[in-house]
This record gives structure tokens, C-alpha cells and sequence, in this order.
């Protein structure tokens, strides 16, 4: 068995040990080595807008896209490089306030625009570069604001810069998604550090989500990949606020080696401890996404226990996380949990209801046999909270997954009911 | 080529034919032969609860239920009553106010009284009745109001009394949902009518959703759930409000023959002419579901063509209806076409973007190669419409389907997060 191996079969790793990492300042730029920042170029009407990660020297990359059949040019144009490419990378520019989605051809020369805009800017090889949009689909780029800012963003590029590029890939965003983390390994100091930015258009597969993470570990480009692969199929990839999967989703993992620790190799202590680090980064990222929701007001925590599969247990998270009903009863703090058993009951897994087992942060709700046991005054009370949590027991296995969604608030549908005016 | 593959091979049938068949009042009453009542017994807090319907003689039936593996007590009970029974059915009781789902033995038990008290009060076999009920899932029938209301229903049984029974069976229901039809086959008079209650938790496969339907036609068991099977699949099955699939839907036909007119057997004209008849009455209920959805202002009409396969069509017209972002932008009169795209990008079929069109109440809105066509001043006329039809053209072969939801308001979210209260 090897160290992959003993990660996929921990899927509740994180919750295990989420207090084990300490959490420090400097986002992105807190690993050694990388730099960044961000600047208003007049995408969007307010706020800054364009935004540059730089690794003072080239990274291995790992990146994964959304897997919609509608696909934006960056994300088109970014697989290409990395074809291309030797599996580093040392910039990444990405604006927020227009996808460049649906956007044909002319979306794509501008894609190719950017990637030169900015590997002349920094005189990079175009293979070290990266490109990513988000916003409204369909309108094409303001070109000449994108070049301005790319033009402007090198010289504001520093140590400090995370905050600024975390601002700047913004959109419907209320608040700030940065993480970092420092940990030793063989008395060395590692970091990993991480920006996102949701919030609408959550869902599993990638949804219109970016996150750009950094490290100064070393590891080697394939195993990096694999391994940011299987973290963000646990993280992002289990979170959903509606369902909707986006034509832009990326999420990237830089690692520099800056810190001059040696190489992290698989089957190793060393190998786990930077994973779980890793999936701690992911999985702050991945709530913070969740709870900054378009017009949410509570971060849900789905978890399916008791499954034959993993697979399955997925399925019923996520049936329950994606259920309309469900989210407006949890926005409304009402313990309507027929509406919870019956989205199980249509996500598709075989299983015995009358086996199943529900509590509500930790109040039980429904023993087997619908043994119906709730507390409606202690249920109410901790409907109260903002974090809820849904403990679901299928009582067929010993396989788990949790799932994170929000609730469904009025503030969603007026959000959405005229993003584009 | 039988009749039936005929009916299978023309899924946009009745959208061709819509005007051919003669509306009448009188609901599931119209055809000779059915009584209806409905009464109030206090298992709501106001409003008719309990209803019954009634054949003056056996009915030929067919019955669809629902496909969540979570199947309330009355759906279980139906099932068996079927499998005991001889293909007919006499009298089907239905209550609002309560689902009678996950409540286990007790449950079950219920249920079976129910049965019980509708043979006793008709002087008929329990397997002449088939019973059904809707509301909150996971509370205990109050069984002293049922069976008093089941003991008060025969004595109010009445050829006019259609209207009494679908206010009987509404929840949030905010209108009655009563169609009926007359057309001849060979001279002779026949009719069809039904009633029908929404309106949460709606979604394919029959979610929250009750029809029953009658006739006075005559047709053989075994063709009768056939031909209704079928053309359940195009319409109730293709609708949506929240996409959540619930524990209780069922839909029925009953069939007496009462009108004298001869069987109607597969492969004649007359089998077509029925078929076509029934499927414009089914559509007619599906529309008015989808449009009574809960908060709903707008009907949605989603049309897929151009498809490899009606499967396809259906899949890819599904997730744009399923699309909270599609409904919200609806809502808010915003052409934001990029959630249509994007929400076919994420179906799970395969078809070339580039290859695209849409348009909006007939107005060309994209077309090939992501030409953007879009005359927001007139767009945003068509939004004012209550009706909204979105065309979309994979321009990949000749198969469409077509899928009815309405858009997510804010009164959604406010009816949905205190449904218990």
C-alpha cells in the first residue's frame, strides 16, 4: 500500500486532525520565494480587478479545470500550456468581472493575449505563465484594460501581495478567502499558502471556483499532480452552494522548493505530513467558499456514515447538500427532516431506510425504524448556530464522505435574479 | 410499427396538436360513471382535507408511483393492493395535511385502515380501493379525523363533485388543477378528465405530485397502464419546480367503459386519437403544477433539439430546468444565456458548443460559433411575458424534448423555510 493509498482511504483525515496545523499570515505569499499582487484595470465598475502570482523561480505545477463540456478560453488555452510546457510554471495573472466564456474565437486570441501581455511583462518563456478568468459569461474582454493591468502588475508584485490578489479575484465574494499554513518536517519549516474565490455557480466538479495555491516544499510534478488531484476531489470537489458547475473552475498548486528542504517522496512520514497539511489548506478553503455562499447564512456540514462505499456515501451527501428543500428548512432553522431522508432516498444508492440514522449537530433526530426521537426545543436551539451539521447513518458499511453546502436565503435569489445589471 | 411506437416516436405531440381537443368543465367527474366528494376532518388546519373518488363500476386501472427508494406507507399498501387485486379499482381516498411517509409500522398500519374504512363505508373488497396521501413527512396520520373524515365522504359523493376532491387534495397549492376533455371516436361521445395538486418538491420521476385521471372509455388493463406509463414519462415526468423527488407521487387512470363506446385496441386510429386526448389533458396538468410551483411567477418551457437522441434531449432540457441560476435570472427578466450554456455544458452529454443556438420566446439569441445575436430591448420585452419558452438547437440530429419548470423567487425560500410551522 502505498502513502496515496493511505490517503484515499482517510477521507475523514482533516476532521480528524483539523487543529494540528498552525495557521499563520501571508496567504499565498507566505511560502518562500513567491509574490504577488493586484490592481483595479476597469473590468468591473469598483474593486480591484486583475491580479499576478509569481514564483521567483519556476515551480512544478499541478492544476486541475472544470469538467463542463462548455469550457472558457483561459481554460483552453492554460491545458495547452501545460502541454506544452515541462511542468513548471512562474506567473499566473487572472481577472475577475468577465469569464471570457462563450466567447468564440476573438475569446480566444484574447486568452493568447494575455498569456504573451504577461510573459513579456515579466520576460518569461509563454510555458511559464498561466491565465485564468471569472465573472459574466459571454461578453468579450476589455482588452485594453486587461493589457493596461497586466502592464502595471509587476511592479506592485510583493512579499505581501496576497491580500491584494486575493481582493482581485473577487466577484460576488462578501469576504476575503486566504489561508497559510507552517509545519516542520525533518526540523525544517514548510508553508503552504492558498487564495480562493466562490460564490455562486458552487458545485461539486470544480464549479466557478478559482483557488491558487502555493508552496515551498519541493515535489516532483507528477506526484504533485496526483496529489493535488486526489485532495481536491475530497475539498472542492465536495462542496456545492448551487448545484451549478461552471465553464471556468481551476484550482493550481505552485511548488517552488524555496524552503530548501529535500524533495517530499512518496511512501513516506514526510509524504502524509505535507498531505494532511495540504488537505487542511484545502478544506479551510473549501468552508470558507461554502459559508461565503451567495446569500448564505450557514455553513452545513453533510456527513453520510455507514455506507458500503465511499462513492455512495458521496451520493447521499451530496443529494442532501444539493436539495432546495433542504437548504431553505436549515435558512428557516426547521428540523424538517423528512426532507433530508427523502433526498437520500432519491440520490440513487441502494439502502434500508428504516435503517437510517439522523442527528443534527450531535441531537439525534431519527433512530432506526423511524424511531422518530427529536427534541424540538434543544433542535431549535442549536438550529441557532451557524455551523450545522447533519450526521446521516446508513448502517450498511463502514464507509464515510462529507459534503459541505450552505443554506438557501432570499439573498441568493435576489443576488442572482440580475447579477449581470 | 405499432401504435404505441408511433406515440413513443412523437415526443412533441401534443405541443403540435394543442388546440385540437374540446375543453368541458367537470374534472375528473366529466366522464359518466365517477362521483367525487371532499371534506374537511381536521387533519389540516383549515381547508378541505380528505377526498374521494369514486367509479360507479370496477375501473380498468393504471398507476405510477413514485421512484425515491424512501416510499411512503400508502404507495407501499397501493402497490400490494394492486398485486392482490384483478386490474381494477373502485374508489381511491386521498388526504392532504400529511404524507404518511417514514412512519414506519405505525405508518403502514394506518395506512392499511385507511383501506379498511374506504371498503367498509362503500360496501366494497379492499382491492376495489387504492388510497394516497400528501403533506408533512414523518407525523402519524391523526386516524380518528381520517376515519371520520372516510365515514363522511360516500354521502357527498356527486357527479359534480370534481371540484370539491382537487381542493381536498391541494397544499401549497395556490389554485385548483381540474381538466376535462370530450372528443368522439366513431360517433360516439368520450371524455377524460383529471385533477392534479403541486407544488414543492416537484421534480421528474413524479416528486411531490398526486393526478388522478378517469375516463369513461374503455380499455384493457394491460394496454391502459402501458399507453399511460408513456405518456406519464413526457409530461409529469418532465417537469420540475425544485428538483427534489418525493416519497408519495402517484398518478392513475381509471378506466369504466361507461360511455358504451367499444374497446380501444392498440394499433387503430382510435388508440391514437385516446392517446392523444390523454397526453393534452397530462400536459395540461404538468403545465399547471409547474406554474403553481411555489412561489413561482413564470411558466418555463425548456425545448431541446437538434439532439442525437430524445435521451439526450431530455437530459440536457432537465439541467437547464434544474439550473437555480437559470431560475433566478428568469426571475429577475435577465437574458443571462450563459447559465443556459453552461447548465447543457454540465448534463453530462456530448455535443460541440460551437454548434449551439438559442433564442428566447422566439428571439434569436446566440447563434453558431457563440455569435451573440441578443436585441436586449426587445429580450427584455419578452421577459414581461408570464410564459417563457427557451430554445435550444445542439444542431447534432433530429431528436427534442421538451421539460417544464418555473423560475426561483424569494417567496421559494420564504414558503419552504417554515413548511412545518
Amino acid at each position: 500500500m502505498t502513502i496515496t493509498d493511505t490517503i484515499e482511504s482517510e477521507p475523514m483525515l482533516m476532521n480528524k486532525t483539523a487543529n494540528e496545523f498552525e495557521e499563520i499570515v501571508g496567504g499565498i505569499t507566505a511560502p518562500q520565494g513567491f509574490r504577488a499582487s493586484g490592481v483595479y484595470c476597469g473590468i468591473r465598475k469598483i474593486k480591484k480587478d486583475i491580479a499576478l502570482i509569481v514564483s521567483d523561480v519556476p515551480a512544478n505545477v499541478a492544476a486541475v479545470f472544470t469538467q463542463n463540456k462548455v469550457v472558457a478560453a483561459p481554460v483552453v488555452v492554460d491545458k495547452e500550456l501545460l502541454k506544452r510546457g515541462s511542468g513548471t510554471c512562474s506567473a499566473i495573472v487572472v481577472n475577475s468581472g468577465n469569464a471570457n466564456a462563450c466567447t468564440g474565437e476573438q475569446g480566444m486570441k484574447d486568452a493568447w493575449a494575455m498569456v504573451s501581455a504577461t510573459a513579456a511583462a515579466l520576460q518569461l518563456p509563454e510555458e511559464e505563465v498561466l491565465i485564468s478568468s471569472t465573472g459574466v459569461i459571454g461578453q468579450y474582454l476589455p482588452m485594453e484594460n486587461v493589457v493596461s493591468g497586466i502592464a502595471q502588475l509587476p511592479a506592485l508584485l510583493s512579499t505581501e501581495g496576497s491580500n491584494d490578489a486575493a481582493v482581485a479575484i473577487m466577484t460576488t465574494d462578501t469576504y476575503v478567502k486566504e489561508v497559510a499554513v507552517e509545519f516542520e518536517i525533518g526540523g525544517k519549516p514548510l508553508r503552504i499558502g492558498g487564495i480562493a474565490k466562490g460564490s455562486g455557480m458552487i458545485a461539486p466538479n470544480m464549479a466557478t471556483m478559482l483557488a491558487f495555491l502555493t508552496t515551498d516544499a519541493y515535489m516532483a510534478q507528477p506526484l504533485l499532480q496526483k496529489t493535488f488531484g486526489i485532495l481536491v476531489d475530497r475539498t472542492f470537489n465536495r462542496i456545492s452552494v448551487d448545484g451549478d458547475t461552471s465553464t471556468n473552475d481551476m484550482a493550481s498548486l505552485l511548488a517552488n522548493g524555496m524552503s530548501g528542504a529535500p524533495a517530499i517522496k512518496e511512501g513516506t512520514q514526510e509524504y502524509v505530513r505535507f498531505a494532511n497539511a495540504l488537505e487542511f489548506v484545502l478544506v479551510k478553503l473549501a468552508k470558507m467558499i461554502v459559508r461565503d455562499g451567495e446569500g448564505a447564512t450557514k455553513l452545513v456540514e453533510v456527513i453520510v456514515n455507514g455506507a458500503k462505499t465511499e462513492a455512495e456515501a458521496v451520493r447521499a451527501a451530496q443529494s442532501v447538500a444539493n436539495s432546495n428543500l433542504v437548504k431553505t428548512a436549515i435558512h428557516g432553522e426547521d428540523a424538517n427532516w423528512g426532507r433530508i431522508i427523502c433526498a437520500v432516498g432519491y440520490s440513487g444508492i441502494d439502502f434500508v431506510p428504516e435503517n437510517v440514522q439522523l442527528s443534527l449537530n450531535g441531537l439525534p433526530i431519527l433512530e432506526k425504524n423511524y424511531g422518530i426521537v427529536i427534541d424540538e426545543v434543544k433542535v431549535k436551539e442549536a438550529f441557532a448556530n451557524e455551523n450545522i451539521t447533519i450526521t446521516i447513518n446508513l448502517n450498511q458499511g463502514s464507509e464515510s464522505a462529507t459534503f459541505w453546502t450552505c443554506d438557501l436565503s432570499k439573498e441568493y435569489v435576489h443576488i442572482n435574479a440580475s447579477y449581470r445589471s
